[in-house]
């Protein structure tokens, strides 16, 4: 049993956070901390709570994390960097849900973020927390920095078949599209329900703060340059992330080639539902961790790519739970996943 | 640890108790039984189980249920009642989420229902499964009727004032609001989803199954004649019921009493969460087995109802699954709710 | 030919008023005047003008109203007094769409909507603006007080039966569902399209400003004392109004004289869509200036109303230019609905 | 003045078609045909059409052409064949909405659309209704065949490109999201509100009907040969599309010469709102016969295209109206877009 923090309990990240730990039978939750609702208990903060959890959200502080194994972090860009740091001086694990450690290039987290990186130095020991592809890494990690939810849906499509050189890495069209859980509880004027409702749009074309890690993260783990456009887009609905990839296969490249890249990449991987060429429906893993991936090839050479997931689970705080679990040596399932006894003799 | 089956499998209702009892530690999934769909794998038939569960669906027989504790039964009304009386016989407990056991009168279930029953000898010793009105039956049941939706949400507000005498029992107007995965998986042309989308419209006004089933409760559990009118409404979600209840406050009724009778009422109900003069919302409650409920007291006298629930949960699966631990003396909120350890010791 | 002017031309009352008159044969829109966005081409504001309408958003400016027959003015509540003084004393006439000057008693004015009125001098002749029932008042009207849009939806469906004494007058429960758009663009925590999306919420509960507004009409139109309570609730979807209210019949009432009440009252009313006991539903009135009115009567002596309109349209743009199409002696109908060539004989 | 027919009227593009022919001020709908619906009246088909037309629906009869100028047809695919055909031979103008008369190729129509075509004869003489691109041809057409919506908003915003040779022609990747109006009102088990909603689905990847229809004119009219993949989606809306298109610019084109090529194609183009660098947003095109077309080029060379429509007016009943404005020499406008003066100037 280990006893963990959140910090941004508040937030939608936070809450499911919670929610998925309460689940989790080697878990307590300890403390919640958090700014504008400090002070208030997290269940009348939200009344979906009510019932399950009483604690009070707190002032962050350093020195209320004695007791606490690991420190999950869920504040938006530029606020978590100093709380990671006074965590991991307090010798306290930190999972960071956000994106102040994902990037290892500093100035480009400048210019796609639009403020300075404060703690350069912990980024080089910093583990990105895609749990399929740095299971070992994460495994003794002190600060995983979890994946954004778009970058997760690319890179568990696209790092298979780059690793194993079966398309044209440098000619890449990535649409996503995402709920509007994705933008947090921020209060925008074009995000209130009259003007995303029955309507789609995309947005940061091209300037996109997920678009560097995408590129970094293609390329590290695939060891190829890769040239790409991503374009994300707002969809009316509240969870979800639905991604179609355009790109070419390398000559000779069957579809058999394709379905092996993915089936061993992946055997030992209990979220990804790789379902070769039937095509992934978004609400099949809307409150799950799971990441449902399918491809077509067309008779022109093109393969297309589809995967989806719920970006606060999978793109969040499910893996960071899975990530958690990696890190302390649970079933990568455990509070995530629970399966029928047969299907659990599968998974192992 | 319990064996179960469950007939319908492939429905919502069903879907759901199984993606619930998946998670529930005293449970194994035993069979799955379901007509149109028998001979298909559950996760080929719902993609959304791959990789939790492999089950195949097979057509109903007794015989299939020697090793079986308990059997579901989620099927279309007048589907239920040879099954449910072919498991008794086979020594089997069972729950039925339909309707076809929840009236004592045959006569309505005929009118309202639409055809005649045929399993009438049953009825007797069946015990209505509204979880905390009638724990002590429910115990000792061998053929639970699961309460309907509407019924549930409406009953768990009326009931503690009706009870202790609070409002005018013949002078209520109530109205629901449900999602439309309320009507099942049937394929109908005002179902699909261009018409029901930006749109509401009541429907089965003055002639709904529920209408007796409301009745009949109100009056069992409280002691007291009523006169009320219902009117279902579809909304444009998928899941979730609201319900808003008109009622006039008897004299002499203050707030302060109001709120006494739902608190000794509910006093153990975990997931009743009576939440005062606060006015509850239905997200709160969806993918959840909770029931919150709020009220209003108006200048006039007038006094107003709020009662929301998920229809798959506490409208069906859930609440079957409550009435199942009942059954098997499980705690209550097994496979259903896991709060923090705090939360748990008020609980109990 | 008229020309008209427009304040609050960004909101969406103001963008579906300028939609509106630009399909109005007999208006042009000399000037549109607004606060936050004066300075800028309305298309820029709204892109979905774009095409259609360039004139700027400038500051409001009695002096600027010369060639203005008629000013509509769309603001919140206590930002139209003074505008409406003004525009008067300049001699121009005036549809105020929003609820400071629908309620003769200012103590009730400031209770509801917490401001003192200043320019009570202005209410003795202010005339209500429900199209279908104060027609010849409206037509020599200076100042018309466009009804609120729940009130719209429920004066329409209760005023027939009240002034011709068929319910019970003391006695009605009336809960309304509107879309989203009926709080107009203001960007509120709650209101985010996460908040709203899949959910339903009562609201304003026993407080909403619309209370005295319905209250004093109903009794104003019918000449009889009434005590109902209102229940309104968030929908999630952008546009619309569904009322349904629970009332009694009194002794001897028919199915037919009720038929009768909404005929006879209806004869003449080319937008009030009277469907006897068929169910409204409220896609088929959404971006039209309809009210479609149902009801139907349980064996228990209950009726039930029916009333939906979009809450844009006839709640507010709509019936302001059916107003004005009454004060400039129009056809009821121009610039709003177009018939065919034999429908239009039966319309007159 | 002109009569015109609609066969097909019940359907989603036929409805849409009447609500906007009776705001055509030179248009009397005389006749009215469908199957299943025939011998009801249209308003007790729809309701949302009461109180404007209420012509019966007949089965279709060559012989009630005698007095109609021009034929609408809007029937499932493989229906209109004979439909048209008797239609032409007596002497009447048709605009066929659905897609049997689209592509010049059998083989390819056999392929996509799964059966014979029958009057393949017609097929030299029929105009593709792509009205900004064949304004001439339609002027003269006897038989229009108006496109599909997708092709719609996908030769719209590559053509102007394609023609002046300034994107790879053979490298072209197209996401398309549509709103469920798009698959009519045929009733499947995948398209009810509880499948649809909250979702996201690729359908019919390679082997869409739209596939070669968008490949003959994005060649038939720029002149290029071009290779591309289509990737269409299910969007949980109503209506409207958004497509997404991935294109590599070619050596030296720079964003002025992109917007050159725009602007002077759609110069006098009144329903293209072509916005530069600005994003498109579906809400501003719905119920409107616009489409909104902006870029975004990446510094990689990348050219990311959008475009957005309604897919029942632009996509369906707005271009057809179009259409038959351009044929009998009315303004391309009327009765689909009415403008301030000021604005009607600029547009000639």
């Amino acid at each position: 049993m280990i006893s963990v923090g959140i910090v941004g309990a508040a937030g939608y990240s936070g809450v499911e956070l919670i929610k998925l730990l309460l689940n989790h039978p080697e878990v307590e939750i300890a403390k919640l901390f958090g700014n504008s609702t400090a002070g208030n208990s997290i269940e009348e903060i939200h009344p979906s709570l009510k019932g399950m959890i009483s604690l009070k959200v707190e002032q962050f502080n350093p020195k209320e994390l004695e007791d606490i194994d690991l420190l999950f972090v869920a504040m938006p860009s530029g606020q978590s960097m100093q709380v990671v740091k006074e965590a991991l001086s307090a010798n306290v694990k930190v999972i960071d849900i956000g994106g102040d450690f994902r990037l290892k290039n500093v100035e480009e987290y400048k210019r796609y973020y639009n403020h300075e990186h404060t703690e350069t130095e912990l980024l080089s020991s910093t583990v990105y927390g895609l749990s399929e592809w740095n299971e070992e890494a994460i495994s003794i990690a002190k600060l995983v920095a979890n994946p954004g939810c778009y970058p997760t849906s690319i890179l568990l499509a696209l790092l298979p078949l780059l690793k194993e050189n079966l398309i044209e890495s440098k000619n890449i069209g990535i649409t996503s599209y995402s709920g509007t859980s994705g933008a947090g509880k921020s209060v925008a004027a074009n995000m209130i329900f009259s003007e995303v409702n029955e309507s789609v749009r995309a947005y940061k074309v091209g300037d996109h703060q997920h678009i560097p890690e995408i590129k970094q993260y293609l390329e590290y783990f695939s060891g190829v340059e890769t040239n790409f456009s991503f374009v994300p887009h707002l969809l009316p609905v509240t969870r979800g992330i639905y991604t179609t990839i355009y790109t070419l296969l390398k000559n000779d490249v069957t579809e058999a080639k394709i379905m092996n890249a993915f089936k061993h990449n992946y055997s030992s991987a209990p979220f990804i539902r790789f379902i070769g060429t039937e095509i992934p429906e978004m609400k099949n893993v809307v409150n799950t961790n799971f990441c449902d991936i399918g491809f077509r090839i067309y008779e022109n050479g093109t393969l297309v790519l589809f995967s989806t997931i719920d970006n606060l689970v999978k793109g969040a705080a499910g893996q960071a739970i899975q990530n958690m679990n990696i890190v302390f040596g649970f079933q990568q399932t455990e509070g995530l996943l629970r399966c029928s006894k047969k299907q659990s003799l599968q998974i192992k």
